[in-house]
C-alpha cells in the first residue's frame, strides 16, 4: 500500500468509526502535512481517494467535509448532497456515486429460477422470434463466408450487415454512412463503449430517473457520477430539469432512452427530441441514445430517434437486434457520430470484434428472411399482451394503482396508492414463483420504493393472470405494507 | 469544463509551450491557491490531472515537478523516472503510464491493406482451420438450441461448452469446475475482465517486456501503470526481476503469457511456472495468465500452464478457440479462481453474454468435430512453417541476426546485429507490400527498436520467402540504419 492509501485508509477508519461526524470539517491539507509528516502531494491524493470513496465532500474555497452517511437499509448508496450556498456551481452537488450492482444481481439471480413467472425479466419471450429461420441464415452464412472475413470483418464489422443497418436508418430519413456504424456484442456493449469514449473516471453523467439499471451499473463500474433527471410516465424526460442540471453540473454525457423507455415505456415526442438535441448542442454534451425498443412500435411508424435531429455529430445512437429479432445472438451497433473512430478503437481493444459468422447470419436474414413481416407480427403480439396486462391490473390490483400506457416495447411501470415496500414485494413474490422488478433498481439513490416494472413480453396466459392476482394479494401483506407502521 | 480542469489545462499549456521546463519545480498548492483564487481541493485536483496526463511528477516531501518530455520520435511515451532517493519506495519509480494505442493502430491499419504479406499480423492463416466443419456444427447447434437458452446461457455461459472446456483442463490434470469457467467474446475480453476484476485506476500491473501490446492497451485504457519485467528469448520471464519488482512496487496484478509467449514464442519451464506461482502467492498478487497459444505445442504434450500449480485461486487462466480452432467466432473463456464471480458479473455488466448459438456450435464441434485430429494437423503445419522461416532468415537476413526457437505458436522474435530502426523498417516494408511488427509495439516505453516479430502462421510460399529477402535488403537501407549516422 502506498503512503497516500495508508493515510486515506486511516482517515476512512476515523470517519466510519464515527470519530469524525457527517458534516464535520476535515483537517486542511496543511494540517495533514504537519500532523503526518507527509508531502502535499500525498495529502492531496489521500483526499482524492476519500472523495472517490464518497467519504468526504470538497467544498469550493472552504476545504473538505465528512460526507453524509450512506442511506440506511440500502448498504452503499452514497449521495453527495451539497452543504454549500444554494445556486453556487459545485460538481459534487446532487451527483451520486452509484452502487446498484449488488441489488441488481440479487434480483436477477432470484428471477433466473426455472419455472418462475418472469414479470421482472428484462427479456421478452424467445418464443416470439423466428429462431428456426434465423438458424437457417446463420448456417448458410457460416458456410459461405470467406475465411478471410476473420480479418476483413474486424471493427467496424461485416460490411453487408452495416449496409443493412444503414438502410434501416434511411427508411426514416436518417442518412448514416455505413462506415460510421460499429457492430458490437449487443447494444449493452455499444452503450458501454460510447460511455467510455466520452468520459473519464470522476466525470458526471446524466441519466433518467427512473432509468435502466445497466446505465447505473456502467456508471458505477467506470467510477463516474450520476445526475438523475426525472422521467414523467406520460411525457418522458423533464427537459427543464435537464437544462437546470446542465447549468449546475459539469455534465460530460447523457445516457437516455428516447423510445419506449425502460422502465416506463414512455416515448419523447419529436418536438421534445428536437429540443433535447438542441439543448445538448448548446452545451456541447454528447447524448448516448439507447434505442433498443424503437422498432417495437404499435403505431404504424418508427418514431425517429433524437439522432434524426442531430446536426453536430453529438448523438451516439445505439441499437440492437436482441429485442426485435435475435435474442442471444448478441448483435448490436453504435452510430457514434463524431466519436465513431474512438468507439471503434475501444471495441478493438476490449473484445476485438463481434462474432463474424453471426454478423453475416443476421445480415443474410435482414436481406432474405422477412424482417418486416416478423416485426409486424411481434408488434401485434406485444400490443395485445399490453392490453391483457392492463386489463389484469384493473381486475386484480388495488384501486388507484397507476400505470403507464406504452405505445411500444413491453414494459409497464406501476405505482401504488398506498405506500408499499417494493423490495419486500419482490421477495415475497419470488417465494410464490413470480418475479417483479422493484422500483429501487431503477435509481442510483434507490428511490421508487412504491413502484414496480412489469414485463408483458410473454404470450398472455392464465398463469400470468394468476400471477397478477397473487401480486394483488401480496400488496396488502403486512411485510409489504410495513412502512406504514 | 470544471474549474480544476481549466486550471490544469492552463498549466498544461505552460508546460507544453516550454515556459515551464522539464525538471522545473511547479508552484506549490499554496501558491496556486493564492495566484488563481481557487480552493485547495481545486488546486489538488488540478495537480492530480496533470499527474494523470504525465506532465508533472510528484516528489514525496518536496512538491511537483515538470516531467521529462515524451521520448522524441514516439509521441507520447511518458516514463516517470524517479529523482528521489535510491531505494526509497516510490510508486512512480520505474512504473510507466502507457500510451501505445496510437502506435499499435497505425501499424495495424497499415497491415490491413489487401494483398499484403502479413508477417506483422497477430493472426494465423484462416485457411488452416476447419471452417466448413465448424459451420456445420454452428448450423446444427443454432437449429437445435432451446429458445430458452437465450436466458439460461447467460454468464457463466453454455453448460455443454463449459463442460467441454473443463474436460480439456482435466486431460492435463487440472480439475477446474465448469461453474468457475466464464465464457467470453474471445480471450481478449477474458483478459480485460480479469484485469478489471483485480485493479483500480492508478494501480500498478506487471507485464512482460517484450510483451503483447493488448496488455499495454488495456493498462492504458483502464488508467493503470505498467512495470515491465524482462523476458529472455530462451528462458522466458526473469523471475528475479519480478521478485525485485514485487518488493519495490505495489503491484496489484501480473499479466503474463506462460506458453509460447507473444512476441518471443518462449515458454516457461514447469519449474519456473511453479516458482512464479509460489512467488506471487507469497505476495498475494493475482496472475492473469494468457494461454491462447498453449494448444499449439509441437512436442507431444500441452505444457501445463501456471494454473496447474495454483493452490490459492490466484491464477486467472484465459484461453480461446480463436488461435486453435475458430478464428472470428470470438469464443474464449476465463477460469478466474477466487475472482470467478467478479469476472462473471463484469461480463454481465459490459457485454451480457457471448453469442448463444456460437457457444453451442463450438461445443458441438468439440464433442463431434474431431478437434484432436485438427490440432495435430495444425501443429505440424506451424512447425514446418517455423522451420521454413528460420531457413529463410539464415539465407536472407544479415549474419548475426538472432531469433528465438519457439516450440509452439507461430511467432519468431528477431534482433539484428547492426543497430536498426524497426519503425523505419516497418514503414518501408509496408511500401513494398510486407507487414512486420516492429519491436517498439511490445513495450510501454517503446524500446526494442532493434527487434521485430515475424508471424509464420501462414502456409509457406515463395511469396513469403521473397518477402524475407526484401526485408534483408531493407535492413541495409539508409533510413533503417539511420541511427548509426
Amino acid at each position: 500500500m502506498t503512503r497516500y492509501e495508508r493515510l486515506a485508509q486511516g482517515m476512512a477508519a476515523e470517519i466510519r468509526s464515527g470519530n469524525l461526524k457527517p458534516g464535520a470539517r476535515m483537517p486542511s491539507l496543511r494540517q495533514i502535512i504537519a500532523q503526518h509528516g507527509v508531502s502535499q502531494s500525498t495529502a492531496a491524493r489521500a483526499y482524492y481517494l476519500l472523495e472517490q470513496w464518497g467519504l468526504v465532500l470538497a467544498e469550493e474555497r472552504s476545504g473538505y467535509f465528512v460526507a453524509p452517511p450512506a442511506k440506511p437499509g440500502h448498504g452503499a448508496a452514497k449521495r453527495a448532497a451539497s452543504a454549500g450556498e444554494a445556486g453556487e456551481m459545485d460538481e459534487t452537488d446532487e451527483t451520486a456515486t452509484v452502487d446498484i450492482s449488488e441489488l441488481v444481481f440479487s434480483v436477477l439471480d432470484a428471477a433466473k429460477r426455472p419455472g418462475i413467472v418472469p414479470l421482472g425479466s428484462a427479456f421478452p419471450s424467445p418464443l416470439l422470434f423466428p429462431m428456426a429461420r434465423l438458424a437457417k441464415s446463420l448456417g448458410l452464412a457460416a458456410r459461405s463466408v470467406s475465411p478471410w472475413s476473420t480479418v476483413v470483418d474486424l471493427p467496424p464489422g461485416n460490411e453487408n450487415l452495416r449496409r443493412q443497418i444503414a438502410l434501416r436508418y434511411m427508411r426514416v430519413g436518417i442518412s448514416q454512412p455505413a462506415e460510421d456504424i460499429v457492430v458490437t456484442n449487443g447494444a449493452l456493449e455499444a452503450l458501454n463503449l460510447c460511455l467510455m469514449a466520452v468520459t473519464q473516471p470522476g466525470d458526471v453523467v446524466a441519466v433518467e430517473s427512473p432509468g435502466f439499471y445497466v446505465a447505473l451499473q456502467a456508471i458505477e463500474r467506470l467510477g463516474l457520477r450520476a445526475v438523475e433527471i426525472p422521467v414523467d410516465g406520460a411525457t418522458g424526460l423533464d427537459l427543464e430539469a435537464l437544462a437546470h442540471a446542465l447549468e449546475r453540473h459539469p455534465i460530460r454525457a447523457c445516457w437516455f432512452m428516447t423510445n419506449f423507455q425502460n422502465p416506463t415505456g414512455v416515448t419523447l415526442s419529436a418536438a421534445k427530441k428536437q429540443a433535447l438535441v438542441e439543448l445538448l448542442a448548446q452545451h456541447q454534451v454528447p447524448l448516448i441514445e439507447d434505442d433498443v425498443y424503437g422498432e417495437l412500435h404499435y403505431a404504424p411508424h418508427y418514431p425517429p430517434p433524437a439522432l434524426a435531429f442531430d446536426r453536430h455529430g453529438l448523438v451516439m445512437h445505439c441499437g440492437s437486434f436482441s429485442k426485435t429479432l435475435a435474442p442471444g445472438y448478441r448483435v448490436g451497433w453504435a452510430s457514434a457520430g463524431r466519436f465513431a473512430a474512438r468507439v471503434q478503437r475501444l471495441k478493438l481493444m476490449t473484445t476485438l470484434s463481434a462474432s463474424i459468422p453471426v454478423q453475416a447470419g443476421i445480415a443474410d436474414y435482414l436481406e432474405h428472411g422477412g424482417y418486416e413481416r416478423h416485426l409486424k407480427k411481434i408488434r401485434l403480439s406485444m400490443q395485445s399482451q399490453r392490453d391483457a396486462m392492463i386489463d389484469a391490473i384493473a381486475r386484480w390490483l388495488p384501486e388507484g394503482t397507476r400505470h403507464t400506457n406504452p405505445e411500444g416495447g413491453y414494459f409497464l411501470w406501476l405505482s401504488f396508492p398506498a405506500r408499499i415496500d417494493a423490495m419486500a414485494l419482490h421477495r415475497l413474490a419470488i417465494e410464490r414463483g413470480i418475479s417483479v422488478a422493484p422500483g429501487p433498481l431503477f435509481s442510483a439513490t434507490h428511490g421508487f420504493e412504491n413502484c414496480i416494472r412489469l414485463n408483458y413480453g410473454h404470450p398472455w396466459s392464465p398463469r400470468i393472470d394468476e400471477a397478477i392476482r397473487t401480486l394483488g394479494e401480496l400488496l396488502v401483506h403486512p411485510e409489504v405494507r410495513a412502512r406504514d407502521a
